[in-house]
């Protein structure tokens, strides 16, 4: 029995190749983690358990999926680099997408355990979404990766002040709120300080600046050429990976 | 600080909504399955424990994304159906995709030790990809699932004699494969019940039809409401679903 | 010589095909047509010739695509729709648009001076922009047109109100405009009839309701069978000609 | 009367914004030139007189849109080039088009008499399609200008060859074509030069090479810095124009 009769539906499909000759960046979110976190009882501002196991998901997807260059990450949301050049799936968005998200969940659910100890899973379950978007310049895919990691560190130096607030403060999370509306870097800085002795610059790298993944270059690459970096001082680690793939020096950036 | 430097990096991303007023249907399938269904013994032709997974994940993305009013599956692929109406995620493409993608993953990997029993999951682990296709009319849709269900057929009854041939008939896979070339339904059903006495007809109707998850018309759609029919004789129930969700009736399909 | 060292260039193009089975409206609009009909003189509120141009060019577009089915316009735009079934170049946006377009302007510019008599062209000259909007029901394609029709309503009512208090009132432009804001419907009426002894549903439908173009359904769809509605009392032959290619009843609309 | 009840048919339109920081490259073409030509007795293989008129029609659109950095045009096509920083239309391709090639059927229907004289134009008059691409670097902006000239040159050497064979050499077209299948450009060189006396490298650069218009860069961009090369030697002009307008050296290209 042949098919044909139904298979005019086809037609429906409609073609989304990413343009070719740009730099593919697939990024993904966790899909509510604000609440996913306080399920699991995760230690804020940051659970390094937590991170440790969205690194390893990343380095896993990194590892099947070798048409990636570099991927970097930070809280609940992953950056998956493919190179310019990159042909894997012709380039459609949504094989890309998808292969990335799923399996960067798979891993995320079947590592869990090993990361998460006692806080076994229970439906609801966590899960991702997912875009691409094409960068046509090497400047651009910088920005893009500066975008991300100025957000974490906007939203580090934030939820570090407010969690002080809270916790070592016994403020109620409104009054945090309300406390710090309006403030910029160096009040937040002054409140931690002054309040907290805690200072800023000494928190982890991992948690003022996200994680990098990228793969050696020059050595011929396979999934073992990968390298993790959890901590990247002053971004340098960052910008050296970048480096490695992207020709012509780095602007300075203040 | 404000991220306002690299923020013109937002305007790379390109929007992807679906058309307003059509069907919107996910479709996903297993990456690389054939591997993995060696890899975990999976029974053949069909893996009842498998079917049953895959069904069970199914029904989680059901139970979380309320808007969902359809889903059929076979094999290692699961169509879900958006209605026309459905203003989820704006009806972002890449937000349906990766949303049903990750969340169907999240549930098969979780649910694996429970379907599959001694079969622990290893590294590589099952991923899934998805895509998403507009339909514009209702005959369009019902098309797109007799497309689908034909083609589980087609491949129910090749892989059914082609087993037969090799685990009752002691055939080796490349004579199978030859003995097969050529050959249409009728001689496939022939040869099942001259040779081994197989009776196609009475082949589980999970395996000649699929699976078909509703939810209940009439009744508030809650994720309570859920259906699922594991068996559809004479694809009877498939028809019963889709004209609780389709107006008109049903045109005859021989 | 081959020209393959450079024709990797053709893979940066990318499918533009629009959805199967959904009415495609393309519409033009005049490019600065309120500096150009000041330039040409054209009557206030309304040219019939300039209103005639127009007509006879979209005219020329339907017999040169005789896939087009009906074609709609007021003041200086025109929405012409192609059959859910049409084929045309593939579906492809970008050549249905553009065909549609230049054909447009080409018989525009060539009739002006018929139909303009003694104000011959100059550069600038006259142009036209346009896109393509798919519709997946015949109801939406009906409230595209009742859209397009209730717009040329609304801006005639207002312009011929506006213009009578600057023509035959002796307002400034800035005084009309202030005296109109805020108005509604009756109102307008209201000044026209009391002030001017205007009674608007007096006015010629051409101007009140736009213009259809269609082709007569039932004969054999050739250019000859082409025809052109200037004026179309209540809107029922524009409904007439959407009945004749859109199955089902009209709902009536207020 | 407000519009709001029919207004949601606005949903239906979709972006199609180019995607940011590209080169945007839109070619247009003549729809059935083939035909145009004969009836118009233009003369074979290049009509000079068609071609100034192609080259005053592109003119007239650059001094129109001064976002527009260059244009290579050859035969009845031309290339029109933003630059990538071009935010004209915010970008939207049907606008870009259909804007370009409105603007361009228009001016070769008006300048049709001064340029064609006699040849008075009677329906279906000539029109053009076309379609926007985007070229992520300067070198693939290069590589796309080189794509059309090498056809150019291609298509050239054939027509003038076969038009030889032809006009001078008594043959019938369909004789002709067959003499040609399968040959080189050394055997066309050949053909021309022993046969009729023709050296093809002494035919017209225009004919050979196509022609380029461009802004001069350094003064203020305006209409006035525009100009014409009619005739570029060893595409010089053409390199030259592009330094103009992209950074770094130009790559030798044999």
């Amino acid at each position: 029995m042949a098919n044909s009769k139904y298979e005019y539906v086809r037609s429906f499909e409609q073609p989304d190749i990413l343009l070719a000759n740009t730099w593919i960046v697939v990024r993904i979110d966790g899909r509510g983690f604000s609440k996913l976190t306080t399920k699991y009882n995760f230690a804020k501002p940051n659970d390094r358990r937590g991170l440790d196991l969205m690194n390893a998901a990343a380095e896993a997807v990194m590892k099947e999926l070798p048409d990636l260059v570099l991927a970097y990450g930070n809280s609940d949301e992953f950056s998956f680099v493919f190179h310019k050049d990159c042909t894997l799936f012709e380039r459609r968005a949504s094989k890309l997408t998808t292969t990335i998200v799923s399996t960067f969940t798979s891993y995320y659910v079947f590592l869990w355990p090993e990361y998460m100890g006692d806080g076994r899973l229970t439906p609801p379950l966590p899960s991702f979404d997912g875009r691409a978007v094409c960068y046509p310049s090497d400047q651009n895919l910088r920005d893009y990766i500066s975008w991300r990691q100025v957000d974490c560190h906007i939203n580090n130096l934030y939820n570090t002040t407010f969690w002080a607030l809270v916790q070592n403060g016994g403020m109620e999370a409104r009054a945090a709120e309300q406390e710090l509306a309006g403030t910029v870097s160096s009040d937040k800085n002054e409140i931690l300080f002054s309040r907290f002795g805690i200072n800023y610059n000494n928190e982890p790298e991992i948690f003022k600046k996200g994680s990098v993944l990228y793969r050696d270059v020059g050595a011929i690459v396979t999934p073992q050429n990968l390298r993790l970096t959890e901590t990247n001082s002053s971004s340098s680690l960052l910008q050296q990976s970048l480096c490695q793939h992207l020709p012509g020096p780095m602007a300075p950036r203040n």
